[in-house]
């Protein structure tokens, strides 16, 4: 009888506890979506095997910089989480970039590219890296006479843009890159737990996800990339320090010159955070703890306890996903024809 | 009848062409022999499917420079013939290095690592790039204490050093980066045809083994590598223009301070020469035939017939191999502890 009694308890528990977790991501789910189960359709783009290949040739091929010396992969190196794990990037001649390299992971769902929003998809994106003095340096002419120096890119480029008479050209690159980029997700346990395997978070994580909801994070960090959704005041209630938000970025507003938009960023994308360190777009914060921290005072006003910001980590945790199996690729090697890498720098 | 006697002239030509050819292969056999079809077991250094693992995670890893930017990788690069395609490499504050960088592909056939063969084998290369100030910059106790930051990174010494207290060491660094290297071995049309099959190499590349062997080229070019197994000067017969051969680097006499090293180099290994432009320790030369041409004039004192040169390069050209399948690494994240990069450049 005792037994029976106690099997009943733990039953009733069980119970109790498969009630509260759907209930936590029944919440879950007016904030935020799972990855899509299939490859996302970008405007003007059609997806192929064939371009996706291509992107990722391309992706790889440091021979895109002018240098020779960085491809998209060295600042968005897919083997550490996307990013290049430094406070910005060093580029062309040594030159440091001005804001943290952002990963490619997961980018696709972003409601726009860069911190501040100023490239409308990744087939924009793709183009400003290639070009910008302090990163690859290079120019769309000389990339696309690079491209046409090598048979077997015309080739892939002709597979991959079949309807086009002139398939080698600086949109085409953008737009493999793109196709590529779009393959590049990564499902979290945080996915798994928002598709209904409730025990895909553990009970801190569940914990966190409860206060990342309760305490406001998830007014800008929501939707399926968990943030890079909208954009947003870095200092909502209180500006940081200028160690952390330096005075000459005034980030949007370069966009849009308008006043409101005065330090006013994309709110980060929160997958995979836990691999992305140093946070923000001045990447001097190395600790997930501590920019957290900084979020809760600068956003919310409050000072979180320890112990929820532990919670608050344990969730953040939760969106690491798995990464895409990648073959690198084996590149089209250089004719006589191709132009050759120069690490000279040009003053601007 | 007419039919028969024809057919029997097929049957004869082809007979003719195929001893042909088994003498040819024979006279090969002499000079050249294939890849083997098991790994190299390097002295000292037992190779196991978990130090493979993690010498490739190591070898993609651009945390093992003081930058962060650069990896064995970057100037070993596997999707572009295990080298960087530059006259000399980039390195650490943007500084150019002394030498063009060598393939890593097949390297473990080598009779000793560098232009100048100071490092004995592939684990002593492996620790000097990542020191050398115009390279990766690092030290040893930092690159010890980037990985011991990491817990997967010491998981996976624990398991590929299985019978060390202390496995984290920069003597392992370099033994699991050998290991890795040991499986980057490329086999060609090359390989086919020295194990039998006579129609791995087409007419022309058979009239280019033969000039091969017949001028001269096969005294430095032989072996499994065809080149590599030995020391030679440059310029035995009429040394090239301070262009090619620049004055100040003298080669094997900075190793062995023996006067009749002066201007001697390790005879460069060819497997994948095709991939692997620009040529000589000077990367001053971008085209294989105009390789060719100078080192008939200076190796062999004489000027090669157009026509034999394009056969010699046909025949280089089956030298080069079938990639190794490399799924790209996810590496470790980093920690707390993680040692942050710098882009600092000290004088030294």
């Amino acid at each position: 009888m005792r037994r029976t009694l106690a099997a009943s308890g733990i039953l009733v528990c069980a119970v109790a506890g498969q009630t509260a977790a759907s209930e936590l991501r029944d919440a879950a789910l007016e904030y935020f979506q799972p990855l899509p189960s299939t490859l996302m359709a970008p405007s003007g783009n059609a997806i192929t095997p064939e371009k996706i290949d291509l992107g990722k040739a391309l992706f790889f091929d440091p021979r895109m910089s002018a240098s020779g010396v960085f491809s998209c992969n060295s600042c968005h190196n897919l083997a550490t989480g996307g990013d290049d794990n430094m406070p910005t990037s060093i580029g062309h001649g040594w030159q440091k970039g001005p804001r943290n390299s952002p990963t490619v992971l997961n980018a696709v769902f972003n409601v726009a590219q860069f911190w501040d929003g100023r490239a409308e998809d990744l087939k924009a994106q793709a183009k400003g890296p290639v070009q910008a003095g302090v990163e690859m340096a290079n120019t769309p002419d000389n990339v696309v006479a690079t491209l046409n120096s090598m048979p077997q890119y015309v080739d892939w480029f002709k597979g991959a843009f079949p309807e086009e008479a002139d398939p080698v050209s600086f949109d085409n690159f953008a737009k493999a890159i793109e196709a590529y980029e779009v393959t590049l997700t990564t499902p979290s346990p945080f996915d798994a737990f928002l598709n209904g395997n409730e025990d895909a978070l553990d009970e801190t994580q569940k914990a966190g996800l409860q206060l990342f909801m309760d305490n406001g994070c998830v007014a800008c960090h929501n939707g399926v990339n968990v943030g890079g959704h909208d954009y947003y005041p870095f200092g909502l209630i209180e500006k940081p320090g200028a160690d952390i938000l330096p005075e000459g970025d005034v980030g949007r507003y370069a966009v849009t010159e308008t006043a409101d938009d005065e330090y006013v960023f994309r709110a980060a994308p929160l997958r995979n955070i836990a691999l992305t360190a140093p946070y923000f777009h001045s990447g001097v914060v190395w600790g997930l703890r501590e920019a957290v921290q900084i979020m809760s005072i600068s956003q919310l006003g409050t000072e979180m306890p320890e112990e929820e910001i532990d919670q608050i980590v344990a969730f953040l945790d939760s969106l690491t996903g798995e990464m895409p199996e990648v073959v690198y690729p084996v590149l089209p090697s250089e004719t006589a024809s191709t132009p050759r890498p120069t690490g000279e720098v040009i003053a601007e």
